[in-house]
């Protein structure tokens, strides 16, 4: 069930890595940990690839690492349906986490629940581990710059 | 794909009903506004039947009656799965709210994110009008006191 | 410390009051529950007059009652700070409930954080009892629509 | 006013910096930009020495670092005032982004809003620039682990 009809997206996910590599360099300063795995009408599928770097004391991964994948999460659903102009920022992001998540491929199914002209919003499950179990789950809000 | 294994509801729609007018009564004083519609396995559907006392300037339905409908979203999956003890209370909820919803029937899908001893994650959709269209989307968590 | 300089009000607490009722006859039906009691520069106090109605399970002042409160607060921050504009709408809140609340006055103190051309964000700490402790504390934003 | 009576900190903001730098020396690999610089009854002051590692888009300090600020805070509380178990973990943290910052000295200003046997809320306003306006907002959960 689609959150908003006649959504389209403006990108494919190759082209979205490649502009975040441009625009956003500090992302994935040495290593690619964040990357776009899908984008498709109204949604996106982003990745983290977790090492020992992301994680916080219990050994399990931390806290700023995911919310960094849920607001990449959304900057990905506006870069790619809204047009690629990186000054969209975040207003609010709000994160539940859920469960622990160990080193190793971590993904975030995101969807847009609304794209206005000025706001967009999106939710995104973050999945985990061998049972792709849910580990934390984001809402966020972006707000969009004026077309020049 | 369920966010949690294993969840098995312990009571039906109408028990939970019956319930809520039991124990809530402050929640439906002159009329049935607030109705459970399913209890499922890892979830539940509620709804509002809204009507003018339930609008705010502007003529659409107010963000507290929809706050009410999520927040008894997930009260109506605490008492459905972990059991009908009343006293489990609402610790934190974030709502955004989309678009605009007219009087009429305003449907919430709820699913538990996570159920543990003590804390009890969920999230709803809640929709309405016509096309079905996301007006609200929330996101909270309960806490379930010990047994007793 | 403001959060933001230069803030002024444009109306008093009376003015924001009667207001209210015009526009918003439903917030308080039969009984004036919820109040201004003061607009100050950068912000106001709401009051919740909680009696048996407001009540959830457990005999304690409900979620939605206090939700209210606060998505009033920050209404009330609205009105009086950007103009009588009923027509702003909220579009994100979240709220913690901290302790149990009894029967009687609540306040809220509110304070904006940001009042942009067209959002306002705000946040309010809900006290209530002798003691006058923290028993919930939001953040919001509201949307304004830009002048006719 | 103290949002929580009785509050006392068990440890100086000197102890809670070489703990972290022991338990979570991912947070601060090269360089100290994370530091406790304030621990008082009820709360802490952190601060983020921001520089171009942690500017996004638009040459502003990113959504992530300002993130990553809040939760430190929120652990700065509970280590200091709940004692040193460093598996303490965040289980929900919600952020308003209000202005942007600058790279340089961002001071998060955190207070404690309940301190519970098995759970803490917390606030935080994070302040930037010549006029130390708030740049964002956050407010947060940690649950706390029982005691071994």
């Amino acid at each position: 069930m689609p959150e908003q009809n006649g959504l389209k997206p403006l990108m494919a996910a190759a082209e979205v890595n490649a502009l975040l590599k441009e625009v956003y360099p500090q992302l994935n300063e040495h290593y690619d940990f964040y990357q776009v795995t899908d984008v498709f009408a109204g949604g996106c599928t982003v990745r983290l690839n977790a090492d020992e770097r992301h994680l916080r004391p219990g050994g399990t991964v931390s806290g700023p690492s995911l919310f960094t994948l849920a607001d990449i999460g959304g900057y990905v659903c506006v870069l790619s349906h809204a047009g690629p102009d990186a000054l969209s920022v975040t207003t609010n992001l709000n994160i539940n986490f859920m469960r622990k998540a160990q080193a190793g491929p971590i993904d975030g199914h995101c969807r847009i629940l609304k794209l206005g002209k000025s706001l967009m919003v999106f939710d995104i499950d973050i999945v985990a581990g061998p049972n792709q179990q849910t580990v934390a789950h984001a809402t966020g809000t972006y707000s969009i710059p004026p077309k020049r």
